[in-house]
């Protein structure tokens, strides 16, 4: 038998099997919410502080406010994960709309806490890069993590028929983020380039940013479709994917149609930074 | 005491204070799902096959099925009508992106009904008109109903602070609908003109362009919000407001500031195509 796995719904800590919230949501009734997602590390959460601030700042972008003080989050945060025997997983904190009278209004916010397994991406994925295609679209509020995925979603299916593994935002030739993840590019003197506007501001898109700063010139600035295909390296950079090569854009083959030196190289010192990060925690 | 109000939640009519969905649910994760919300009037929904057909429309576009036939649907509607005592109400179906396993890929669709108190706009409101404010946004799907409803929930606020009462969409100066409603003008010339780009096809919308079609010229075209502030008149249209005539938008007054001669017309048409439409259905 699994062990139970326990979430938090609107002030409760119970069995994710009955982690449920009523339909005058406003999650439900209108896609009014946002969220967060955090990595969980020998039990100890990675880079939380970013997080929450982030956290924060999508609520505020909402009208939203937490229901609970920072303290009292960090407390369900370590209850959930004490209660729960999930070392390496992740950690999503959703905030709501509330139980709204009218489906229209927001009320109370609810707050939900659930913990997830986690599989980061395999050494084959990693090592041979994947392929994304392109769409026309920037998110409605590209710095707020709201709960609205509609496009990202429907677009599964044709990203699936092509072959590729996800989908890159494009609006009048200049590119964004994906719907889950941020972008980057290598121009042909090493310079790493991610874009700067219409894109959320990733916690590992900016780790990744001032760990090339160390060795490379960066830079956050407008990033032209056809600019992309001509990169000598592209790739992406998440909290669930770390940093993962793509080897063709729209079909087109990107440098050597193989993850470059620089990706890797920032790879490597990603993982190395994390590593750090979870032993300064341990260490408090 | 009250008399239980009655939901259908994934194949089950229950108590609406039971009517939950698990956390795991798109709708909760993503903000993934549509929906459609017809009237009901002396317990009998009025235009169903239009709400229905569009229901069916906007579920395609999100890849997502109904998981019942319509058959069902219809009788699961009369079902819920029947043990709620609401013979004037709106109600509401929502189809949601399911219980996902991974809180990302769409599952088996969660579809939910609910049955909810409905006033329309009372007779102060129909005669003295409303203010509206402008915003610059178009939806991502105007096609599709969808529930992402963020953009105009977070206006909330703004459009309270600034006196008005609702908020209609424009981009690069042309004008195109409201989070809920749609708009119409009338030209010096009478002519009846809504949008017809990015906007979701309301059914309200085309009961009302049929009317005015009798009487008056018709138009589907472009809508530059400079003309709109130069009308004669102006109003929308709506399942829950019928048809309310707008005296200011962005602060300017329309035409003489009340509600206009055309608009009263189509109103006073409305109702009775709305009375002669319910009275059809008792009879069959």
């Amino acid at each position: 038998m699994q062990p139970t796995n326990y979430a938090y719904v609107r002030g409760q800590v119970l069995p994710l099997a009955q982690a449920t919230l009523h339909i005058s949501d406003l999650s439900i009734q209108r896609g009014y919410g946002v969220f967060d997602y955090f990595r969980v590390f020998g039990n100890t959460p990675v880079f939380l502080d970013d997080y929450l601030q982030r956290f924060h700042a999508s609520a505020a972008a909402l009208h939203l406010q937490l229901p609970i003080s920072d303290e009292e989050l960090r407390a369900v945060i370590e209850e959930v994960i004490d209660k729960n025997s999930m070392p390496r997983s992740g950690m999503k904190m959703i905030l709501t709309g509330g139980y709204s009278a009218n489906g229209y209004e927001p009320a109370d916010p609810s707050l939900v806490i659930l913990q997830q397994p986690l599989t980061l991406p395999g050494l084959e994925l990693v090592e041979k890069g994947i392929k994304i295609i392109t769409h026309e679209y920037v998110r409605e509020l590209p710095q707020a993590k709201t709960i609205n995925y509609t496009m990202g979603i429907r677009l599964i299916e044709e990203i699936k028929s092509r072959g590729a593994s996800d989908v890159l935002y494009r609006q009048n030739g200049v590119v964004s983020e994906f719907p889950r993840c941020n972008l980057f590019m290598v121009r042909e003197d090493d310079t790493v380039v991610t874009p700067a506007e219409n894109v959320l501001l990733g916690v590992t898109r900016r780790n990744v940013l001032e760990l090339a700063g160390r060795k490379y010139k960066t830079e956050e600035g407008t990033v032209p479709l056809d600019d992309l295909y001509r990169a000598k390296e592209v790739f992406l950079t998440s909290t669930t994917k770390r940093i993962l090569p793509i080897v063709q854009v729209d079909g087109q083959v990107i440098g050597t149609g193989k993850p470059g030196e620089v990706t890797r190289t920032l790879l490597a010192d990603l993982v190395k930074l994390e590593e750090e990060m979870v032993q300064s925690t341990y260490k408090v």
